[in-house]
C-alpha cells in the first residue's frame, strides 16, 4: 500500500477588487464593488468551484490609508461571511477580528453563531489590531504596546474557547413530556478570571458544529509566532524568498512542537500573489498594466507612514535612507515592517521601485506567468518544505480567482496536489484538523443556577 | 379627493420556538429550532409573505433563565438577521443590541455593513442591558445605573450617527483615469469628544442606502420614553389595557414633539400575542392546552427574581406579598417590573395565575380567539389613539405566525388597513420615514488626512 500523497490547503484571499493597488482602475473593474454583497457571493462561489478550503478577508477597525488611492472602507467581516454563508455550502469562511478592540463574550458568540449558520464553516483570524489609528476610534490615544496586546490575544482566546465549551454537546435534552429542555448539569459558568477578563459565562449560544470555530492567525513577529504555536490551527504569513519561507515553516513548527502540539495541528499558508496569462508574455503586461496605473504619490504617504518617516524623506528614484528605526522600535506590524525593509535593500530598489513592488501585494511573493508556471512555483514551495499551503491573494477580482481557479486548480488536481472534490463539510475536516473535546465533559460541578430574570 | 386612509405597521417579533414558554413541548414544535437557520429563514419569509414591514430578535449578552424551562441560548441578531436578508428580498430587520457592552464604532460598522448587505432593511433595537448577571460577561461586578445606562446610551447613538454621516453619498468618485477613488473632501473626521466616548472616525463603510439604519427603542421607563421622544423612530411597548396604551402613545408623541420632532417620526408598536383558532373555542383550547404545559416551579424562580425575593416568598396559590420594593429602587427593567406588579394586583392574580399570564407572553396583551376577532381587536387600538401598528408576538412559531398571515393579514387588508404589496424597498420606506439628510454635506473643512499605514 502507497502512503497517500500530501496535499496542499489553499485559502483564497479576498480583498474588494483585487490586491492590486491599482486593479480598480482596469477597464474590467467595477470601482463600486467593494460595498456590493453579490460581488463577494460571486467571489465565494468561484471559489468553492475551486473546492478551495477557504475564503479569508483581513480586517482592521479603522478607514485604511488614502481614499483616493484604493477602495477604501470595508463591509465588516462577520456580517460578510455570514452574507455569503447562504450562498456557499462547503467552503469555509474566515474573518478577521481583533483582540484588542472587542470582548471576548461577544466576538465568541458571534463566531459561534456564524458557525450555526453556516453549518460549521466559520473561522477566526485573530488579530491586535496595530496602529495609533485604530485606537483613536475606541478612545485611545495611542494603541497598547505589542507585547500587552498579544498577551491578552492569549487570554481572549482562552476565553473564547472556555465559552464555547461551556455547553456540552448534548446538552439540550429536549424531554417535552417532562418539560425539561436544557441540562443544568452541562452548561457551566466559566467563572474566567485573568488579567485581562473577568468573564462568568455560560456562553448563550450552544455548542457548534465545529466545537471551536477554527483559530487563525497572521503576525510573523516574535509575540505572534508565539501566539501562533499555542493556538493557532492555520498561519497566514508573507514571504519573498524560499529561504525566508523554509525558516519560518521550520521554526513555526518546532515552536508548535515545544508547546506540546502536534506539529501537524497546524498549517502554514504563504501569501502568494498569482499574475496569471495565456503566455508568460501576457502575464508579464498585466502586471505592467497595473504597476503603470499605480499613483506614486499616494503610495509614497502610506510608505512613509509605514517606516515612520517624512514623505519627503523618500524621494521617488532614491534608495531608502540609511538611518530608519529598528524594529524594535515599532509597536505594531513588526514583521511587515521588516519584510518591506529587508526586501528593498537587498534588491537595491528605489522608491519607485519598492512601490510598484508593495503596490502588486503589499509584500507578499508575486509570481507572474502561465497557470503552468505558477503551478510549479506552488509545488516548488510545497516540496521544499516551505507550506502546508498558500494564501492565494489575486492582484485583481473577479478575474484573478477565476483565472486561478480555472486554469492553475485544474493543474494542481492533475498532479495529486489538490482535491477534485470536498470529501468534509466543516471547515475543520477541510484543513484535516479534529474536533477539539469539550475541556469541561465528563467534569463534575454545580449545576448551573438560575441567571437573571426570565420575564 | 379624500384622504388616503392610514394604515397599520406590523413587526413579527421572533422568539425561537413562539413566545410561550411552553412552546418547544407542543407535538409539533422542533425543540432543536432555536440553533437552526432554516427555522428562521422559514420565518422571515412567511412575514414577508404577508407583507409585513419587519421582524425583529430581542437580545441579552447573557445565557436568560432556567435552561430546563424553555429554549435557552440565542444566535447572536446581528448574525441572524445577515443571514436571513439573502433569503429575503423586502422585509426589514431589526436586531438587538446592547450600549452598554458594545464599542459604537464597531456597531455602528456592523449596522452599517448589515444595510449594504440587505439593500437598505437594516434597524438597531436600541437597549442598555439591565440586570447583573450580563455585567459580570464582560468584566463588571454590578451592571451599571440605570441613568447611566441611558446616558451613555444617548451618547452612543449620537456617536452612531456621525459614523453613518462620515461618508457624503457622493464620496466616492470611482474617477478611474485620473486615479482618484475617494474624495477626501467628502470622507470626513467625526472628531467626538464626550463623557463616555471618544471617537475619531471616519467608519470605514460608506453611506449605507437607508442613510442611517432605522432606530428602535424598547424600554418604557421615564428614561426609555425621554431616549426614545429624542431618538427613536420606531418603539415596541407592553401594555395590558387599552388606557394605559393610550396614555403611553399620547406622552410618548408629546415629548417627541417637545424636542421638536415630528411626532410622525415615531411609530408606536403595543406588543400583541395572538393566540389563533378557527373558531374561538378552539383558540382557547390551544391557550389552555399551553398554559397546561407550563411548569410552575421554573416560572416561579424567574418571577422571584424579577419581583427581587425569595421563590419562596411566592407560593403558588396566594397573591404577591404587599412589601415589594418600589419601581425606584429597582436598577433594570423597571416598566417590565411595574407592570407586572400592577397586572398581578389589579387583577388579584394568585402566583400560579400570574405565572399564567406571563409565560404566554411576558406581560405583553393576549388576543385569544378568531382571526375576526384578533383583526377587530387590532383595528379597535389602531383607531383608539393606542398605537400605529403593533409588534406580533406569535405564541408559537412557525404555526402562529402563519395562522396571522394567512388569517388575520387578509382581513386588515381588506379593510384597508394594511398594505397588499411592498411600495418601498427600505425599512423606512416600509414604516414611511425619511433618509435622513447627512449632517456634514455642505460643510466646509480640512481634507482627511492619511490615516493608517496602506502597506
Amino acid at each position: 500500500m502507497s502512503t497517500p500523497q500530501r496535499t496542499l490547503h489553499l485559502n483564497a484571499f479576498l480583498m474588494s477588487t483585487g490586491h492590486h493597488e491599482a486593479s480598480w482602475r482596469l477597464p474590467e473593474t467595477d470601482p463600486y464593488a467593494s460595498s456590493k454583497i453579490e460581488h463577494y457571493k460571486k467571489l465565494a462561489r468561484t471559489a468553492e468551484r475551486g473546492k478551495l478550503d477557504s475564503i479569508f478577508f483581513a480586517d482592521s477597525p479603522v478607514l485604511f490609508g488614502e481614499v483616493g488611492r484604493r477602495p477604501a472602507g470595508k463591509l465588516e467581516p462577520t456580517v460578510l461571511l455570514t452574507a455569503i454563508a447562504g450562498a456557499t455550502e462547503r467552503i469555509g469562511l474566515i474573518a478577521t477580528a481583533s483582540t484588542t478592540y472587542n470582548e471576548p463574550f461577544n466576538l465568541a458568540r458571534r463566531f459561534a453563531s456564524i458557525d450555526w449558520v453556516s453549518g460549521g464553516r466559520a473561522g477566526w483570524n485573530v488579530v491586535t489590531t496595530a496602529g495609533p489609528d485604530a485606537a483613536r476610534n475606541f478612545g485611545i490615544e495611542d494603541q497598547p504596546a505589542h507585547a500587552a496586546r498579544y498577551e491578552r490575544a492569549a487570554e481572549f482566546i482562552e476565553v473564547a474557547q472556555k465559552l464555547w465549551d461551556s455547553w456540552e454537546d448534548d446538552a439540550i435534552l429536549a424531554d417535552k413530556s417532562e418539560g425539561v429542555w436544557g441540562d443544568s448539569t452541562r452548561i457551566r459558568t466559566i467563572d474566567h478570571e485573568g488579567k485581562h477578563f473577568k468573564v462568568r459565562g455560560p456562553l448563550n449560544v450552544p455548542r457548534t458544529p465545529q466545537g471551536h470555530p477554527l483559530i487563525v492567525q497572521a503576525g510573523s513577529s516574535e509575540d505572534g509566532k508565539n501566539l501562533a504555536a499555542r493556538y493557532a490551527e492555520a498561519v497566514f504569513t508573507a514571504h519573498q524568498t524560499l529561504a525566508d519561507a523554509q525558516a519560518f515553516y521550520t521554526d513555526l513548527k518546532a515552536r508548535t512542537a515545544a508547546v506540546g502540539r502536534d506539529p501537524e495541528s497546524i498549517k502554514i499558508l504563504p501569501g502568494i500573489v498569482p499574475v496569471i496569462g495565456s503566455t508568460e508574455a501576457e502575464a508579464l503586461e498585466l502586471e505592467q498594466e497595473l504597476d503603470n496605473l499605480i499613483k506614486p504619490e499616494y503610495a509614497r504617504i502610506q510608505l512613509a507612514k509605514t517606516l515612520r518617516v517624512d514623505a519627503e524623506e523618500l524621494p521617488l528614484d532614491r534608495q531608502l535612507p540609511e538611518d530608519l528605526p529598528s524594529e524594535d522600535e515599532i509597536e505594531g506590524a513588526k514583521s511587515r515592517y521588516t519584510l518591506i525593509v529587508e526586501l528593498a535593500r537587498r534588491e537595491q530598489l528605489t522608491v519607485r521601485q519598492l512601490i510598484g513592488r508593495l503596490g502588486g501585494g503589499r509584500g507578499h511573493r508575486t509570481f507572474t506567468g502561465t497557470p503552468e508556471q505558477v503551478a510549479d512555483a506552488i509545488q516548488d514551495w510545497f516540496y521544499a518544505g516551505a507550506a502546508d499551503g498558500f494564501n492565494i491573494m489575486p492582484p485583481v477580482l473577479p478575474s484573478g480567482l477565476e483565472s486561478f481557479v480555472d486554469h492553475v486548480v485544474p493543474i494542481l488536481q492533475a498532479r495529486g496536489l489538490f482535491r477534485t472534490e470536498y470529501t468534509g463539510r466543516t471547515l475543520r475536516e477541510h484543513y484535516g484538523l479534529e474536533r477539539p473535546a469539550n475541556r469541561y465533559a465528563g467534569t463534575a460541578g454545580p449545576a448551573l443556577t438560575s441567571i437573571g430574570s426570565g420575564f
